[in-house]
């Protein structure tokens, strides 16, 4: 092993898990969560306890591929075999929870502060006919013959860079937020709505790229952008809600099912791969 | 309406479906398959009890995204509105069953044998992580971190074009064929064996087209070009298996999950959307 792989001794973990079955990523007391799982798989693996750290605290139903989790390792830890703790660590998790890589980075790194960017995708599934592969991962609006994809791509457009997003926050946790003097800005980089075909369904694709989000934000901006796909609403009220400030003046949420974290950035060489 | 909509009286109805919740296609006493649903679906709709006929006979745990099913009507259902019919079909099956669209045909057409072409995908998952979104519908190799998929595709060409597929056939159902004096021969129009990227994930994916398949065939075919590209058998190896006609010579049977029937063709003009 190089010098440079012994001083990296923060385990980062790439998973991926299909939303339904958790009542989300972080721990709560009797309920089956992500990070719990998890955490029961490496204390046997690392024999002892350990507390995680993850890039995204998505939400019951909400899918995940490329969900990042990190774990300060001790001397002797960082010799295991990458491979062997890999497979230890798959034998050790549900069908339904995938590890899907194994990484070092230096200590004190965190898949929570570190990450530089964080990509969702919401996959809408419209028309009479129920989707077949994606109904356990889109929003089945089945109402809804089609959406003007063009047109929610054009109202999305406001929404990128730095903005005050409090329409687009679960009400309790913007008050929470404002209450604690914390600030409900984040910086969207890119958003994207497009007509996709996948594995041989049509679906309404929204892509959401940011720095960082708050609670409910992508589902409420996919159900504000679906207000405008439909027609009931024009392009430039969604740049209105933007300016409200208030969750009131956005669309509904979205349900949680359509939504999944797709892959997190971290700075360049921050991780090396781990066999 | 217009006469030559009046005079085609067979409804067609194109469905998907989840595999893993059926025993199959074909309606079987006590079991739940898709064909059962179906007809029960549709003898709440037509308010008669009803006799269909099916493109392929898929297996249990096969998926499908268009499978073909119709059924004869009787004068007075030829008026029925396509829309509304959709609708209460889709209200009266279950969640892995999806109606994807109906269509109306000539008296005497039949899904299975109007059929010209049948359009089958089987997707491979590698190596030591578990599949998140394709889980339900890939094969996971685990202890294969890859497959020689340029090896795969070039075995595959030599079963293209019309054959004996006898080695590529669930032994018993050869020797059922032979006993009745039927012939084991197919044609199979296309192999395709590539690397793909579908929902974020790397998948190796095996499309088959056929006018027609024997029972596990593509199964088989499958098994078998995991055998080459493992490197277990090389590449002259399948076209051997070919010339054997004997089950025996030919690879283990792919499970099902990670096959589905994407598609049926028929004759231009065959088929009037129903709206």
């Amino acid at each position: 092993m190089t010098d440079a792989a012994t001083r990296r001794s923060t385990l980062v973990i790439m998973v991926g898990y299909r939303g339904e079955g958790f009542s989300g990523m972080a721990e709560q007391p009797g309920r089956r969560t992500v990070l719990g799982e998890l955490r029961r798989a490496l204390e046997v693996v690392l024999r002892r306890e350990v507390e995680l750290d993850a890039a995204g605290r998505t939400d019951a139903g909400v899918h995940a591929l490329g969900q990042y989790v990190s774990l300060p390792l001790r001397g002797p830890e960082c010799q295991l075999s990458g491979r062997r703790m890999h497979a230890s660590l798959v034998a050790l998790t549900p069908d339904d929870l995938s590890v899907r890589a194994l990484y070092r980075a230096e200590a004190g790194f965190s898949a929570r502060f570190d990450a530089t960017s964080r990509h969702y995708r919401y996959r809408i599934a419209c028309g009479a006919a129920r989707p077949v592969m994606a109904w356990d991962h889109a929003w089945w609006l089945r109402s809804q013959p089609r959406l003007d994809v063009a047109a929610m791509d054009r109202a999305a457009r406001c929404l990128v860079g730095e903005h005050d997003f409090a329409s687009f926050c679960k009400a309790s946790s913007a008050q929470l937020i404002r209450h604690d003097g914390r600030s409900t800005c984040r910086n969207v980089q890119r958003v994207r709505v497009s007509q996709d075909n996948e594995a041989g369904e049509p679906l309404v694709t929204v892509e959401v790229d940011g720095n960082a989000f708050l609670h409910n934000m992508v589902r409420i901006v996919v159900g504000s952008l679906v207000e405008v796909g439909s027609g009931r609403r024009d392009v430039s009220w969604v740049r209105a809600a933007l300016d409200a400030c208030d969750r009131r003046a956005a669309g509904p949420t979205a349900p949680a099912r359509g939504l999944c974290l797709e892959g997190v950035d971290y700075p360049a060489g921050a991780l090396l791969p781990w066999d």
